[in-house]
């Protein structure tokens, strides 16, 4: 089965065209800035890519090249859209609805559109998409898979804030988190790694990409996870300041003379690494400068680290211990100094980096020492083929369904 | 010596009179409603307690009623003013400039008045009994100790928030702490309990009151601690949220539409254990609730063990482990069955509970089972004691030097 894996951002869309079975990755691409002056379309494999400047009024038109592009020319990847036979949409906010992911119908769009509200730029944009496809390839099932619905197992204590109870009530003010489909890949690969069933182990997934985020996930079940009502919340990022004293936040309003719409500017675009090295938001360059020995750079480099060094402790107090923990992402996946980093000084607590295997790139691997009690696992991300393989599950159980 | 501990809030005087190098406390009251109607002022030990209405414009007169009780009446605890050889003032925010207590001067009282800007009603509340002292005892030397002064210690990594880098350069927005007159004489006597030096032992320290906060302390040394720019930050308390997501803050100001004081107001007086509950902020009126089934009391109950737990772990990984764990403040001393949910599947972390020793109530005693690798120590804070010491070490200090 092939699915059509689309993920729509505001002026954005991202697909990739992925047979399930034979989990091959078929066409992939890009379309930016949509709907403004110098639209591009990106397509193809690594060794055949082919980048067109082109006009995208709208997600339609967008849709409508990778259409023409999956089709036809240098880049051609299938001969029909009859060989299209799933459409999978990522969709940032599934709230209190979906704790999986749902085949897309009337309700479920209501529903996507009433949650724009905890994520208006991003619900939208999703639904951008969705219409797009329904309208381009109208007889396509297609499937709406959540970031938030792996978190949905949170108990109350871990999802309610202190607050008021009527700002839960009134305006379904808690925590959803956001990465599930990385943290649920990830967390399954690890278990794959480990060679036992997830349902067997406490795991922490380290998501450290631009956005972070961490989750504790106990016997296969999120039971905590650091973002929160909005990917702003928990770990200190790339651009964003993380979890705060909230009285930080009407201090700057009332000092600075911002708005609340200017403040979520500072806290979401202006600040984490970017804020305080006034570099970079990107790890790479922050850590350059630092060993060139610009004190904020490497300020902000100690800061990231003790970030993720505190999620790992309050997870392990939160599940009674861990067996492995996981990172992916960017950062994850290829900062060797900052694994270090976050690393050091655990040995107490039975985790033990080997630092020859964390000089190692590739695929998924373990990077702790052998007699490291804890576990540490490098698994490279893949929240597209999570998405193609719910999507083929749905998909392929509503068929059988009706087969019957 | 003896020294008059004056805590001045801003429409209360809290006062004691104490021998310092007996230890001997000689008197303590409380002036309430300062300035408004129906003030009164309540003095005396325990067994002789005095409570007298009593008219007091402001903390000038307050303080001429103290001077009367003290020196006359049912509650005579002295002949004359001359008893009194130094009076110690705690003051909450002492910014960058006091990493220590301070011998109060006109250089002082400046620097306490410019950082009234980060502790607005403090602050001020604490230069009102500063100089209602000057006026009533002028020749008498006057310390002051300092909330924030213990945690001058910690790196920038610990105080720094993630935040554009001008916030801090521009209006000084960084981590300091609060309580920590409290964290250092818990610290000071565990060290004492566990019959070891505390420049040898990591210490995790709760204070867990109304306002409640955690510290990590490292071979004496405070690493980190969870109060922030304000007293806001950190663990959920009484009527207090805590750290949450920040983008909450602009999203129930739009929702709500509140200004930056309501919104203030709503995290810091109508949040925490009240909020979650809608019952109470007192954790013994939460726990009897929630014991005859109240929801949201249990919800309550479960988030602020839950809030402590986390701050636990964080320290250990902060610190590379922990020997022992210290509780104080009224929740942290009296209330066994919050401790046991606290430290409730933490024995994989080396930290078990001795129910038994759990139960029993009383002074510095350790509670944890003979086998627990941590240890868990409850000690009854005792603020008043660690501000007298001060002035005395200040004020004899000051005396050898002007006698040599």
């Amino acid at each position: 089965m092939n699915v059509l894996v689309v993920n729509a951002g505001s002026s954005s869309l991202k697909y990739q065209l992925v047979n399930v079975e034979q989990q091959k990755l078929l066409a992939k691409g890009i379309c930016e800035r949509v709907g403004s002056s110098g639209a591009f379309h990106k397509h193809g494999l690594d060794e055949n890519e082919h980048v067109l400047d082109a006009e995208m009024k709208d997600h339609d038109a967008a849709m409508a090249l990778v259409i023409d592009a999956l089709l036809d020319g240098p880049t051609k990847a299938i001969d029909s859209l009859d060989e299209i036979d799933a459409i999978g949409h990522r969709v940032v906010q599934g709230g209190k609805y979906f704790d999986k992911s749902a085949l897309i119908d009337d309700d479920v769009i209501a529903k996507i559109d009433e949650l724009a509200e905890l994520a208006p730029l991003h619900n939208k944009a999703a639904l951008m998409g969705i219409h797009a496809c329904q309208k381009l390839m109208p007889n396509v099932p297609m499937v709406a898979v959540f970031d938030t619905s792996f978190f949905q197992t949170l108990p109350p204590k871990a999802y309610m804030y202190p607050l008021p109870y009527e700002m839960y009530e009134k305006h379904a003010i808690r925590k959803y988190g956001a990465h599930g489909t990385s943290h649920r890949y990830v967390a399954e690969r690890a278990a794959v790694v480990l060679g036992e069933p997830l349902d067997e182990l406490k795991l922490i997934t380290c998501h450290l990409g631009n956005g972070c985020s961490a989750s504790a996930i106990d016997h296969g079940v999120a039971v905590d996870t650091s973002m929160g009502l909005t990917p702003l919340d928990g770990l200190m990022m790339g651009t964003r300041c993380g979890a705060i004293d909230p009285a930080i936040v009407p201090f700057i309003m009332e000092h600075e003379g911002l708005t609340t719409s200017e403040v979520n500017d500072l806290m979401n675009k202006k600040s984490g690494l970017l804020g305080i090295s006034g570099i970079s938001n990107d790890l790479r360059s922050v850590k350059e400068a630092s060993e060139q020995g610009h004190e904020r750079a490497q300020l902000a480099y100690d800061m990231y680290s003790n970030s993720v060094k505190k999620y790992i402790g309050q997870y392990i107090a939160v599940m009674g211990g861990v067996d492995a923990i996981v990172l992916t992402a960017g950062v994850g996946e290829n900062c060797e100094k900052m694994r270090r980093m976050i690393f050091s000084g655990l040995q107490p607590l039975g985790i033990v980096l080997d630092e020859e295997k964390n000089r190692h790139r590739g695929f998924e691997r373990e990077i702790s020492s052998d007699d490291s009690r804890v576990k540490i696992i490098v698994i490279p991300t893949n929240e597209e083929y999570m998405i193609a393989r719910d999507t083929y599950e749905i998909v392929y159980a509503k068929s059988q369904l009706v087969e019957a």
